[in-house]
């Protein structure tokens, strides 16, 4: 029999935990290894930390650069945070051990944006050591750039594209309704957009520019907004309120802006209970063009588990990709893996 | 400066007619040859016969193997028939003189499900002349295969596919019409079904056994229906007049079966103007699993333009590809290519 698909995770919070628990339930590949930030973690068995109802014999640790001083894996899936500059020391270790990475950092999705400099250093240190790096995720890295620039492959002309995702954030706790404004008022909405506190998304940069990338625009200036969405009616979760004339969430566009014109405008308005105000939650694509497309999914792809699904899904393709730093769209068409990784695989360790 | 891609393009059709067309407005992509199966096209400047106000100097011709023996391409756009065991000879000439091959071909888009000795054939004379072949389309190619598998992408579990594409066949001629089964009675439409006159459309067995494969799904059996669709109302266009109680068109289903239950199911109901029976046209696609997804692209991608658009936009990707007989799910996610052609090739003749 082949070998499995052997995994190292690196992050054990939300989506890191869901990956964990997902991997587990699929055919021919395992976790070999997996890091986590939080002290409390060190040498808790994984399955225990998983809330299983059995050890796995996995002893998570804070300690990455010994767990790839001793492990052997064929992929990285690693989840810590969202940023090139934090994200580009624990990518380099793997690297350097010759494992291949799939990391849902947003602006790994096309880091060259943000950080020329070390998307170029990873992109060296994958091709010297003959693995692939990619970034993915549902959004980026799907819904509001893939998946737009793959419905244009049916166009002949394209002028214009207009996206919007309009998610729920009612599932989501604390943390998330501070870095959306969600339940405060319009004032501190302004003062946390100033001090940095209210980002609201990450990852627009990223797909504004890969979209006029691969449709060969150069743009002029990618510009952003976040606007406060304040609520007409009372809106409670569990983990905030928000009464009439508060803040719900943030409405974060972005403009692919050239010759004043803005060619692409992507809207991502984060709010709890948008449907209390008639506000369908969806993703909404239209290509102005020939032909034109106008496309709708409601509700929107759920934002957790797409992530989680597109990271897993896209294993195959990365560990039997051409070494360097690989975005999306070098990437052959995704699809589900249901069955036997080892299918898919043409190279194991 | 790099050297334009070159192109020869078989079939001077509907479809053939338009990629030309199309071809003149890009940039960094040329036309070297074209080949016609009528014998008034022969000789024929191709300017002439697109109705251009000007000469291009490029003879028509309908003898393919003198122009595959005397003219150096990059690629064959072909577009003549839909049927494997048809375009086997043709496609076999392009990949002697070791020209790459887009093909709109139906059957083309999964050729191993109708004829794999002919797939294997195809297959090997691309890798022994280092070229490759992508059958390609809107439907076989893009709306009811890649894109459904492309959102599986964003799944981690995938349970039940049900898709259809509404359109509306009122623009089309008198061919059409006889082949869906278009102003008949319902008597006549199933005597055209036993005799083969109507065939509804070409390309299910391709979706779903493509699917079905990437899904890693063993279907039991791939079943197909074909009903007449019959009008409640006067329905009339400049071809055609379809009384209420007669056939408006052919509703064609396919469905991927495993253990007497329907894994897949697609539909293809074309019919002239469903909207006189409210009837909105579209492309509607429902993935049961987790997560699940509601997809309306409305109205439907439109069919000609789109096949046209998928065929030209792919020539970067064929070109790059590794040698042999590829599938749209081995290829690159597709995209409009809006700038020069010469930008996206790495190789060339």
């Amino acid at each position: 029999m082949e070998k499995n698909v052997k995994v190292i995770l690196w992050g054990l919070g939300n989506m890191g935990s869901i990956i964990a628990k997902e991997l587990f339930k699929k055919e021919g590949v395992e976790i070999v290894g997996a890091i986590a930030r939080r002290k409390e973690k060190e040498g808790k068995d994984l399955g225990r930390l998983l809330n299983f109802d059995k050890e796995l014999g996995i002893r998570v640790t804070n300690d990455a650069k010994s767990l790839f001083e001793t492990t052997k894996a064929d992929i990285l899936l690693h989840c810590t945070t969202s940023f090139v500059e934090q994200v580009y020391y624990q990518i380099k270790l793997a690297l350097e051990k010759r494992i291949n990475v799939i990391t849902i950092a947003e602006e790994m999705y096309n880091p060259w944006i943000k950080n020329q400099e070390l998307a170029e250093k990873i992109d060296n240190l994958a091709k010297i050591n003959n693995v692939t790096v990619l970034g993915t995720g549902i959004n980026p890295g799907f819904v509001l750039d893939t998946l737009i620039l793959a419905l244009t492959g049916v166009c002949l002309e394209v002028n214009e594209i207009k996206a919007s995702r309009i998610n729920d954030l009612s599932p989501y706790g604390p943390t998330v309704m501070k870095t959306q404004g969600v339940g405060i008022t319009v004032g501190e909405f302004e003062k946390g957009i100033t001090d940095g506190t209210i980002v609201g998304h990450i990852g627009f940069l990223e797909s504004v520019s890969t979209i006029a990338k691969y449709l060969g625009w150069k743009l002029d200036e990618i510009k952003q907004t976040r606007e406060p969405i304040i609520s007409n009616v009372l809106r409670k979760t569990s983990h905030v309120l928000v009464k009439p004339g508060m803040v719900a969430g943030c409405n974060h566009k972005a403009y692919g802006i050239k010759n004043g014109k803005a060619f692409i405008t992507l809207e991502h308005p984060q709010q709890i209970l948008p449907e209390l105000e008639g506000i369908e939650t969806g993703d909404y694509i239209k290509i102005k063009g020939k032909p034109e497309i106008n496309l709708s999914i409601k509700p929107e792809i759920r934002g957790g588990v797409g992530t989680v699904a597109i990271a897993v899904n896209m294993i195959p393709h990365v560990i039997n990709s051409t070494p360097g730093l690989k975005s999306m769209m070098d990437m052959p068409f995704c699809h589900a893996i249901l069955s036997d990784y080892r299918e898919w695989c043409q190279v194991l360790t």
